[in-house]
């Protein structure tokens, strides 16, 4: 079983880590506001007013679990970025390779 | 006390109520898909993505508990839409003169 929550990060590994998330929490918002933006746009009558308040309540509930920033927390959040699109690899450069073959890793299986 | 719940409704008053409570509901959803196109139209970040989505579980809460079509609660629920403006009491019109002035008094108590 891979050691996962016991692994230590260095400050040099925080800084690069806190980047990556907030990244990716930018682009996932981004993302989201342009689509509630587009979808607003388009509500006609109280079930599609309906239907957006369902699809933000699911999202915020999603998006609050996901960006888990607590260092136990951060090889399963960055593999499911990963997977998610959300980051790249590339842009985890700099965090030990045990570490981003973890992520890797769990991208390849979840 | 009022004997509000104990009133009788003849059929061709359940029509002229029918009619009154599905105008009111469609101007308010009228009113709030409007009001929502334009608070969607300004979202630009995550805080005003939440703002939305509480303001939209607040009216929906709202609404879901205004609109009672339940007999006993009619007088009631046209002196809320007539103070709220939704409704105006001559569309109330063909009521017994005895509810539109429970209606008329409750709009100015509450």
């Amino acid at each position: 079983m891979m050691q996962v929550s016991e692994t230590q990060w260095s400050t040099q590994e925080h800084e690069i880590a806190k980047a990556a998330f907030d990244k990716a929490y930018a682009r996932e918002v981004d993302t989201l506001v342009r689509t509630v933006n587009q979808q607003a746009s388009e509500i006609n009558n109280i079930a599609d007013l309906w239907r957006l308040h369902d699809f933000l309540s699911a999202r915020r509930h999603t998006l609050d679990g996901k960006y888990d920033a607590r260092e136990s927390a951060l090889i399963f959040v960055f593999s499911e970025l990963v997977k998610e699109g959300w980051l790249n690899l590339a842009e985890l450069e700099g965090l030990a390779p045990a570490k981003l073959s973890k992520i890797a890793a769990l991208t390849r299986i979840m």
